[in-house]
């Protein structure tokens, strides 16, 4: 295993201690309970946005508090549920007194854990806490460490659109309609070249040949619908795009849609193989308003990369527009 | 080699078609000469900025180009200088009337290049065409490629603020005393974990075992100073900035400090090892004004990091500040 690291147990709060030290102004770290804060606080009658999952998913989540996206962002260890104790203390410490949102990815530990957290902190402190699991992979109905579908690269414009609409101060009615609305509008599927090193294991999650490829791998190396021969490109492009187009009906409305690098694969690869998704896409009547191309949800070092297609109207692409202010997605500010 | 490629001989051009594909609104690509311009054209009276160099390094430089930053870049194979047809094709594109300055990293090659674009756009359009030759690295004096300091991270600093500088219609005068205190001002130093794969390779350009680490390594994978032992983070953060302020000063002004990723390693260990480093810096009486932590200009999927720091006034620090929309940087917008 060659990382950037001290010890493998420090790995998650050396590298929250990194990002205080890189964002003193707009943001705050409790290294104690490893959660990411806005350092203004709470926004008085301002539903509070929480999210978090498992660390090594970087920018997600801790890259994008900041103005127009999440409130806090609570870290687990390495690809592991963050514990209902960090995510109480955060969803107390953001509610302005409008509640708070929980944005959660559908994997077994972390609803149960954001589920705990929930009651404690409405009990503790009388937060009003509604929740949106985000369920978005169609590579695979139930899986290692989920009932249902995976929670994968929607939660990146889920954070980013239900941020915006927080930050008009919509209610907590509006916004769990809202996240509703993104959830069943938004697709993934991802494909993986190589596995991944989880630093506490010291070796990799699984193993591919020379020539292999994961088709439908999940964002911690889960198995996905079946290893296959690495195409061209242009093949990959249309193995990513064709089980999306068979679960949902994209023609429409436009669309918003992430091609996301998964860590390992450089960004010159990922901008070629949007090139050959945008052209299958408009060869199905596919019309893509919007698209950001870049590492958003990651799986440490992985070769691979996701598409995410949401369904848009109006409403949510003047929310996607809205100024954001996070280290890991910022325009308009 | 696995990469998510079509033929090797097209790799750029294929990348460029994402990049149109993703930033139709933003940016103009001219396939025939591997070029990216600003959709917008060129400013009247607005010096135009030109880079370039081999790709692989995205995002720098396509990823540049935008409002507050570059208005053209010459795009060259991979780690291959571009051809002087094509720069001088971009100097002629962004002549606004008050000229092009070239910002060029310093590789014999690039700098050959980029002299012969700049003699023949004069010739052929009287664009009074200036160029900085960004030479950073202390790593090593004379490499394999360069005479001289190889130009590396300060490159991407040096486009930014030269590009605001620009954006307020500084002439082309200014601008070339400009970045002559930028490049006197900033130093540069890198590490590398793995090496890389150049697609026409078609195998990792050096080897290194699996505890060994390149000192000084260059963005194409060139030697640096020595083949040494993996240690800690904060072993690393150490090796990295001892030779950066053994070469310069930085406890007089404030300085603007850009901790980036080559590629392969992930954010959580980059934020990990710019936490020890902003250690080292407080101890050593160096004060941060300014972080940047990410994939800035990289090195494929090499896995690695390195330092730039840059001396900085109020001067730069308010042109650092100043607005810039490019899908690489992108704030203040």
């Amino acid at each position: 295993m060659k990382k950037l690291i001290n010890a493998v147990e420090d790995v998650v709060v050396d590298s929250l201690r990194g990002v205080a030290a890189a964002h003193p102004d707009s943001l705050k770290v409790d290294l104690d309970h490893r959660i990411v804060l806005r350092a203004s606080g709470p926004v008085d009658g301002k539903v509070g946005l929480v999210s978090g999952g498992g660390s090594g998913h970087e920018p997600l989540h801790s890259g994008y508090v900041g103005r127009g996206m999440l409130d806090a962002a609570c870290c687990g260890e390495v690809f592991t549920s963050p514990v209902p104790d960090q995510i109480t203390e955060a969803t107390k410490a953001v509610d302005g007194g409008a509640g708070v949102l929980h944005i959660v990815k559908n994997y077994t530990g972390d609803v149960m854990n954001f589920d705990m957290a929930a009651e404690m902190a409405s009990m503790e402190a009388g937060t009003r806490v509604e929740s949106v699991v985000i369920a978005d992979d169609v590579a695979v109905q139930d899986s290692l460490y989920t009932a249902g579908r995976r929670g994968v690269g929607l939660t990146v414009l889920a954070e980013k659109i239900l941020g915006a609409a927080a930050e008009e101060k919509r209610d907590l009615d509006a916004l769990l309609a809202l996240a509703q609305r993104i959830n069943e509008g938004g697709r993934s599927f991802g494909v993986a070249l190589t596995s991944c090193t989880v630093p506490a294991a010291g070796k990799p999650t699984f193993d591919l040949s020379d020539n292999e490829m994961e088709l439908g791998v999940g964002i911690h190396g889960e198995p996905g619908r079946e290893t296959t021969t690495l195409g061209t490109a242009a093949d990959v492009a249309s193995q990513i795009v064709e089980p999306i187009l068979a679960d949902r009906d994209f023609t429409a409305s436009p669309v918003i849609a992430m091609l996301n690098g998964m860590g390992g694969t450089p960004l010159i690869e990922q901008y070629l193989v949007w090139g050959e998704i945008a052209k299958i896409l408009a060869g199905k009547g596919v019309t893509v308003a919007r698209t950001l191309v870049g590492n958003h949800i990651t799986s440490l070092e992985m070769a691979g990369c996701s598409l995410t297609l949401l369904s848009a109207d109006d409403d949510l692409l003047t929310l996607w527009d809205a100024p954001v202010e996070t280290p890991g997605l910022r325009w308009g500010c």
